[in-house]
C-alpha cells in the first residue's frame, strides 16, 4: 500500500485540471498578446481564467496577476507594498517568526534595504492574535504580512481580524494564502485582505502557476519586466495551460471545499488522535484551529529524517516540515518559534491529507508510525541517554 | 485554409513535448526537495532534465537554472550581472538598440539605479558586429548583452566573435537567445557564452518555462527568494512537467535543426521572392544572414493592425512584430532602430514559420498577401497622399 500524506509539499494533479489544460496544450496554443484568432482564442481562455480565480476569492478579474506560483507572489507583493510605503517614507514592516522563507528571505532582502521588520512571536498553539497586530502598528508601517495557514504546523491565523486591524489603521495587509487556498474560505472584501498569493499546485492543481490578488488601488512593481502582459505588472507569455489548470483546480476545491474539509479533519482527526498514543509526543500546532488536512507531531528520541526513510520504506510519504527545506540538518524554525526545544524539534513529523486519503490508509500509518518511532528509539544513543539521564521535554 | 505564421510568438506544442509532460500530470507528481520516494522520483526527473539541456548546450547540468520563461531569465541575468559589476565598482552595461523589450526594460530599471547603459545603433540591415562591442569596451564595464538573432526582423548576431572580445577584455557576456534556441547552433563554451537565456514555448516546447545558463563561476542573484530550489537561485516547487516538455523539445529541435532549416529556410525564401514583388515593399533584416523561418517586410502606405485583421479574416496568422507589443501605437522599436522611418515601420509585417509549415500554406500567403495590401492602400488616405504628393520611401 503507497499512501500520499505529504500534501503540503505538493498534490497529485486532479483530472478536472488534467482536462482544463489538455485542450490548450494541444489545440489552443496562441500567444494571448496576438491580435489573429489563433491569439485571441488564447486570450479569451485567459480571461475566462481570470474571472474564474477572481470569483473564488470574491475579487475582480483585474485585480488577479498571474504568476509562476506562490514564491514570485509572496517576493511581489513584499517588495511592492515595501517600495511603495519608502516613497511614503514608511519603512517598518510586520510579520511573523514562522511565515514561509518564501517571505521571510523576501523580508531579509528587505532588512539589508533599510527596513525595520519585526517579527511577532508566535504562541505555543501556533497563533497570532490581531491583538498583537495592533500593538506592533507604528505611523511608519507599511505592511503587515500573515501567513492564512501554517505550511508545517496547520494552525490557521485570524486573518479577518487581523485585516480589520490593518484596514483601521490604513496600512497595507498581505497574506501568503499558499496553504489556505482551496482548503479554508477565501473572501479578500470580507477579510479586508489587500494582496494574497497562492499556487495551483497545493489543491490538485498544476506546478510553476500561482497567482498575486492586489486590491485595486494598490500598485505593483513588476519582479520581472518586459512585454506589457497582466496590465505591465507581469512580464512574459501567459502559462495558459498551467492557468487554465489552476482555475479549474481552485473552481472544484472551492465548490467541494466543505464536504472536502468534513472528511479530510475526520482522518486528520482520527491521526491525531491515535499519534498521541505513542508516549512522549506531542501534537504541533493549534489541536482545534488547524488545516483540515494537517497533523503535524513531534517524536522525542529521534530524528525526523530517519522517521521518514522508514516510513517510505512502508509506502508512507511523508515529510519532517517544508520539503522546500528538507536537506537542511537546522531545525524548522517554525517548531522554534513555537517553543520546541532544538532535540524535539529534530524529530518532527507531518502528515498532510488531501481529500483521495481513506480510512484504510489512515489504519497503515497509525499501524507503522508507532513501531517506526519505537524502533529508532531503541537504536538512537540520543534515547538512551534521555531515557537513563534527564527529564524529556515531552512527558 | 488555416496558416500559422506567428512562431516567433509562439509555437504549437509537439506531441514529443505533450508526451514527455504527461506522465508527470498524471502519475509523477512528486515534489522534488521532498526526500520520499515519489518526491525522489520527480528530483531524478529534474536532474535528467537538467542533464539534456545542458548536453544541448555543450554546457555543464548545474550551470542550468530552471525559470518560468525567457523574460525571467533575462531579468536574472541582467540583475545578477549587474549587481556583481557594482561590488567591483563597474557600473557600464553594453547592449543594442534592438534588444526584446525584458531586456530593454531591464536596463531602463539598472539605469535608474545609477548605471550607464550604452545602446550600440545597429545598421541597416539589422546587424552588429563584434569590433562595435569591442571600440564601446571600457574599463568600468561590467556586462554585453546582445541577443542571439532578433524577434522581429529575424537578423543574427555574430554571438561568437561578441564573446570571444568580452573574454578577452574580461567582461561578462550574456545573449537572450529566445529566438535561436532550437533553430540556431548553440555551443556556450565554443560562442564563449556567460550567460544564455531561453524558452521553451518558442520551439515547440510548453509555455511558462525557460533557461537561464550561466557558466561556473557566474554568481546568479536570486528574483525569487525562498527555498533553496536550483541551488539555492531560485525558489518555488519546480514546474516538473514544464521542464520535463521543455527538455524533450529541446532535444528534439536540436536533433532535427538542419533538416528543419533546410526546410523552412526554403519556404521562408519563397516568401521573401514573391513579397518582394508587391511594389513599395522591403524586407527588413538581412536577407541571408537571418533566422531560417523569419520573413519580416514593410508595405509603404497600410496600417500594420489592418494587415493583419484581413490576413486573419483569410486563416493566416500573421504578427507586425512582437506580440508582446502589440497593442501598442508605437511603431516598433526595432524597425526604427535599423533606420525605417515612423510612415515605413507602421506597415510592417512577420511571418515566422516553423518546420510544420508548407509549400501548399505558402502557396495560400502568397496568393493573399498582394492584394489584400492592394486593398488596403485604395482605401487608405495615407497612400493617396503619399501617390499624389511626396516621393515614397521605398521605391
Amino acid at each position: 500500500m503507497q499512501v500520499y500524506a505529504d500534501n503540503a509539499a505538493t498534490t497529485k494533479m486532479s483530472q478536472t485540471a488534467i482536462n482544463a489544460m489538455l485542450p490548450y496544450m494541444e489545440r489552443i496554443y496562441g500567444n494571448p498578446s496576438s491580435l489573429h484568432s489563433v491569439g485571441q482564442e488564447a486570450a479569451e481562455a485567459l480571461q475566462s481564467a481570470r474571472e474564474t480565480i477572481a470569483k473564488c476569492l470574491n475579487a475582480s478579474p483585474n485585480e488577479i496577476t498571474f504568476t509562476s506560483g506562490g514564491s514570485e507572489a509572496d517576493n511581489q507583493a513584499l517588495l511592492s507594498a515595501a517600495w511603495l510605503g519608502l516613497r511614503k517614507g514608511k519603512k517598518h514592516i510586520i510579520s511573523t517568526a514562522f511565515e514561509h522563507h518564501a517571505i521571510l528571505h523576501t523580508l531579509k532582502r528587505l532588512e539589508k534595504e533599510g527596513f525595520e521588520v519585526q517579527l511577532l512571536d508566535v504562541g505555543p498553539l501556533g497563533n497570532i492574535t490581531a491583538q498583537q497586530v495592533a500593538d506592533a502598528i507604528r505611523e511608519d508601517t507599511c505592511l503587515v504580512t500573515t501567513m492564512y495557514a501554517n505550511n508545517e504546523i496547520g494552525s490557521i491565523l485570524p486573518i479577518a481580524e487581523i485585516g480589520a486591524v490593518c484596514k483601521e489603521k490604513g496600512v497595507l495587509f498581505h497574506t501568503d494564502a499558499v496553504q489556505a487556498a482551496g482548503h479554508l474560505p477565501i473572501d479578500v472584501k470580507a477579510q479586508n485582505i489587500d494582496m494574497l498569493s497562492l499556487s495551483a499546485h497545493k489543491f490538485h492543481g498544476p506546478k510553476g502557476v500561482g497567482v498575486l490578488y492586489a486590491r485595486r488601488g494598490v500598485p505593483l512593481t513588476s519582479l520581472i519586466e518586459g512585454g506589457a502582459q497582466e496590465r505591465g505588472k507581469r512580464a512574459g507569455t501567459e502559462n495558459i495551460p498551467g492557468i487554465m489548470g489552476m482555475a479549474a483546480a481552485l473552481q472544484d476545491a472551492c465548490e467541494h471545499m466543505e464536504a472536502n474539509a468534513v472528511h479530510v479533519s475526520h482522518l486528520r482527526d482520527r491521526l491525531i488522535e491515535g499519534l498521541s498514543q505513542i508516549p512522549h509526543s506531542a501534537l504541533n500546532g493549534d489541536p482545534v484551529n488547524r488545516l483540515p488536512g494537517n497533523v503535524s507531531f513531534c517524536f522525542e528520541g529521534i530524528e525526523g529524517e530517519s522517521l521518514l526513510l522508514l516510513l517510505d520504506s512502508k509506502g508512507i510519504c511523508a515529510s519532517s516540515g517544508s520539503a522546500c527545506t528538507s536537506g537542511s540538518l537546522d531545525p524548522s524554525h517554525v517548531l522554534l518559534a513555537i517553543g520546541r526545544p532544538h532535540e524535539v524539534a529534530h524529530g518532527s513529523l507531518r502528515l498532510s491529507l488531501s481529500e483521495w486519503n481513506t480510512d484504510e490508509e489512515i489504519d497503515h500509518i497509525l499501524a507503522e508510525v508507532p513501531w517506526v518511532v519505537e524502533y529508532l528509539r531503541n537504536m538512537s544513543p540520543m534515547w538512551k541517554d534521555l531515557i537513563s539521564g534527564r527529564k524529556p521535554f515531552i512527558l
